[in-house]
C-alpha cells in the first residue's frame, strides 16, 4: 500500500467497466467464486489456521476466535450463499418510471450501480466474500478492509475474488483489498469522496459511530436493534404469549429480537404470570417496572438503563403502561427505529400503532424476528438500516444502487 | 437560545403531530402563510430595511445586498410560490408496494415523513418561507438557521410560519428558528442525530463541504454544476448550435448551465466558427484547448484550471476530442455529476453516452438547462442533488420523505 489514493483511483476507473456488464457476466463471476471456494478449501483452511494461531497467542476471547475460525462446513456455507446471490434479480437497468413532457422530451428514471463501495468490517471472514458478492452483483467495484485478526484468511479470499473477475476480462482492481492493518488508512479512505461512493461499516456500535463521524462519504449501516413488543388490552392472550416468547427466545443475540415488553395494565395480571413461567423454563432473566413487580415479585427491578439497553441476550425488561399512547411514547423515546410490534385484536389501535411508531418495520400480530430480507421475500440482505435516508429496514441489492435520469430530446432548449 | 438541545427536543416531539395530519390540514397551513405574507407586506419590508441598512453599514457587496433585499414584488412571488406547493401531490401515505408472503403476513411499504429537517442557508430570505413550506407539506418539522445578514427579516417570516401552524392547532415548535448568529450553535446542532433526521445546507461549495465534514446527521445538498455538452461527429449542426448556445447563454449563473463544450474533431471546423460568432454577440468569453485555437486563433488558451471551474458566468471552455470515449472520460473526470448532454443523430453513440456518463441527468439532443423539477413535471424543487444516495438529480417533496414497512400478521412467528 504505497500510495493508497492511486489504488483507489484505479478501482474507481474499473467501476465504470463492471457497471456496464450483463447480468450473465456478473453471475458468471459469482459462479466462479462459489466454485473456487470449494476447490481451494484446503488452502483457505491453511491460511485461516495462521490467523487462529495468532489469535490464541494474543489471548483473544473464545467468542472472537470462534468467529474468525473457518471449517469445511463454513466454507461450504459461504459457497452456497454466493449461489443464492446468483438467483437474485439484477436491479441494474430497471426502468423505475418513464414519462413524456408537453415540450416533447421523454424522461426515463433508471436504476444504475453506485460505483465504488468501501466495506469496513470486523470478525467473520465470510463478510469478505458475501458482502463483496452483493456489491459485484449490483454492478459495483468494492474496497474491502477487514480486521487485522483475519488478514491471512482475507488475503486468500480476495485473491479468489480477483481471479474470478480477471477470468471474465475485467480489471483486477475492481476488488481492492486493503492489505494493511494501519488504522490511519481507514481515515484516509474516508476522505476520498471523489472516488468512493458509499461506506458500509459492519461491526459494533462504537466502530460504526466513529466511522460516521470521520467520513465525508455517505455511510450506510446496519443499526442496533432495541425492539419492543406491546401487548394491548385487546390482545388475544395465546397469540400474545406465542409472539412475545418467540421475539425474545428464538434467537436472542440478533438485532430483531425483542429487548423490552410493554404490557397494557388491564391485561398484565392475566398475561404476565403465564409468560414468566415460560420464560423461566428458557432461563430468561426478567427485569420489571414497579407495577410489574407487584405481579411478579421475584424478579429484579428495571432501571432507566434497562430501557436503553440492547441486551442481545436472554434478558428482558418489562413495563406496564396505562394506555397505547404511553406505549408509543416509550417506543419513540427508547427504540432504535428497527422493528416494533403490537399484539391486539382492535383494528383502530393496530392502525394507530402502525402509523405513529417511528421505525423501519412495524408489525401487527407478528414477531419482530420476521424483519429479514429473506423472510420478506427480498433475498440476501447486507443488513438492516435504522437510518431514514436512502435505505430503511432490510437492505438488499436495490440499496446498493442509485438512479439516473435519461432525457431523450429532439433539440429542446430552455425558453 | 438558552438551551438549544431542549428546543430541538420539543421540535422532535411536535414532528410526530405534523407527520399524522391530513393533506387538507397541511394545505391549510400553507394557505395561511401565503395570505399572511401579503397582509404583512409592510411589516416585512420594515424589518428587511433594518437588515439592508446594516448590510450597507458593513460594506457588504452589491450582489449580496441585492440578494437580501425584499420588495413588494418579491414578497408577492414568495406568496405565489407557496400556492404552487399547495398544488403539489402529497407524497405521504403513498403505498409504494404491497405483497403477501407464503407464511401469510402481508407487507406494505409506505411513504412517511422524515421527522425533523434542519435547513442552514445563506442570503435570500425567500428560502425561509419556501424551503420551510416544502418541509411542512411533506409532513416534517423544520429548524431554520439563516445568515446573520437577514436575521430581522427571517424573524418576522418565521413568526408568520409559527402563527399559521398554531392556527390549525399544532405546536409552534414545529418550526424552530435559530435566533442567534453564533456559529457554534450550528456545530452543536450537527451533533443532535437523535433529534434531527436530515440537514439541508443551501449555500456556497465551501459552506456545504464544511457542514458535510462536521455533521453526523445525514446531509442532502444542492451540488455544484460543472456541466458539459458534447457535440458528436454525427450531430445535426443547427441543433448543436441551438443547444450549445442555450446551455451557456440563457441563464449562465445557475447550476445546470454548461461550463465546457466538447467537440468531435471531425465537426469542429464546421461548427466552431459559427458558434463563436454567436457567442461573441452575447459577450461570452471563450477559452480553448490547443486544437480549438487552431480554428479560433483569437481566443484565450484554456488551462487545467478551466476544466475544473464552474464559472457561473459568460465564460466557456472548449475542448476538441478525438472520439466519444475521450468525451465521456473527460466528463467522468471533471464533471460534477449534475447534468450532461450529447448532441448526435447516431443512436449507438447516444445510448453509449447515456449509459456511460455518470451524472444525475444525461440528455440526448436537449439542453442541460432543462434539468429542473418544474420542467420535468415534478413540481417545486428543494435543489438538484449531485450525490448518489437517497436523492440524485432534481429533489422535490418525495426526497423529503422516507419509507416504513408495515407488516400485517395473524400470529406469525420465526420458526
Amino acid at each position: 500500500m504505497n500510495n493508497i489514493l492511486e489504488e483507489v483511483k484505479k478501482t474507481k476507473l474499473s467501476s465504470q467497466k463492471i457497471s456496464n456488464i450483463t447480468t450473465d457476466q456478473k453471475n458468471n463471476i459469482l459462479e466462479i467464486i462459489s466454485e473456487e471456494l470449494i476447490k481451494l478449501t484446503d488452502n483457505i483452511l491453511q491460511q485461516n489456521k495462521i490467523d487462529v494461531e495468532n489469535a490464541i497467542k494474543e489471548n483473544l476471547s473464545k467468542a472472537l476466535i470462534d468467529r474468525l475460525t473457518l471449517t469445511e462446513k463454513r466454507i461450504k456455507d459461504m459457497s452456497f450463499a454466493i449461489k443464492e446471490i446468483i438467483n437474485l434479480d439484477d436491479p441494474v437497468g430497471e426502468i423505475i418510471s418513464e414519462w413524456t413532457r408537453p415540450i416533447g422530451i421523454k424522461i426515463r428514471k433508471v436504476r444504475v450501480p453506485l460505483g465504488v463501495i468501501l466495506i469496513i468490517y470486523e470478525g467473520r471472514p465470510n463478510v469478505t466474500v458475501e458482502a463483496a458478492s452483493l456489491c459485484l452483483k449490483s454492478g459495483n467495484a468494492v474496497i474491502l478492509r477487514g480486521s487485522k485478526e483475519t488478514i491471512n484468511t482475507n488475503c486468500i479470499l480476495t485473491d479468489i475474488l480477483k481471479k474470478a473477475i480477471s477470468k471474465i476480462g475485467l480489471p483486477q482492481e475492481t476488488v481492492l483489498f486493503i492489505n494493511s492493518t494501519d488504522r490511519k488508512i481507514i481515515y484516509q479512505l474516508l476522505e476520498f469522496d471523489k472516488y468512493i461512493d458509499l461506506v458500509i461499516p459492519r461491526g459494533g456500535e462504537e466502530m460504526v459511530r466513529n466511522i460516521r463521524k470521520k467520513s465525508i462519504i455517505p455511510v450506510l449501516s446496519h443499526g442496533k436493534g432495541l425492539c419492543h413488543t406491546y401487548i394491548d388490552e385487546f390482545a388475544d392472550i395465546d397469540m400474545a404469549i406465542k409472539i412475545s416468547y418467540n421475539a425474545k427466545v428464538q434467537r436472542p443475540g440478533v438485532c430483531n429480537a425483542m429487548e423490552t415488553l410493554l404490557v397494557h395494565k388491564n391485561i398484565a395480571n392475566n398475561l404476565l404470570p403465564q409468560l414468566a413461567c415460560l420464560y423461566k423454563k428458557s432461563n430468561v432473566e426478567l427485569r420489571g417496572c414497579k407495577n410489574t413487580l407487584k405481579i411478579l415479585p421475584d424478579i429484579k427491578q428495571a432501571t432507566e438503563d434497562d430501557w436503553n439497553t440492547e441486551y442481545l441476550d436472554l434478558i428482558l425488561s418489562i413495563k406496564i403502561v396505562n394506555n397505547i399512547d404511553e406505549a408509543i411514547q416509550h417506543i419513540n423515546t427508547y427504540g432504535s427505529g428497527h422493528s416494533e410490534a403490537i399484539v391486539t385484536e382492535n383494528i383502530d389501535n393496530a392502525n394507530k400503532f402502525l402509523r405513529e411508531v417511528d421505525a423501519g418495520a412495524v408489525f401487527h400480530n407478528a414477531s419482530t424476528r420476521l424483519h429479514d430480507g429473506g423472510v420478506f421475500g427480498l433475498g440476501s440482505e447486507i443488513g438492516i438500516s435504522t437510518q431514514k435516508l436512502h435505505a430503511r429496514g432490510t437492505m438488499g441489492l436495490k440499496e446498493l444502487t442509485t438512479t439516473k435520469y435519461l432525457i431523450y430530446g429532439s433539440g429542446q432548449i430552455r425558453e
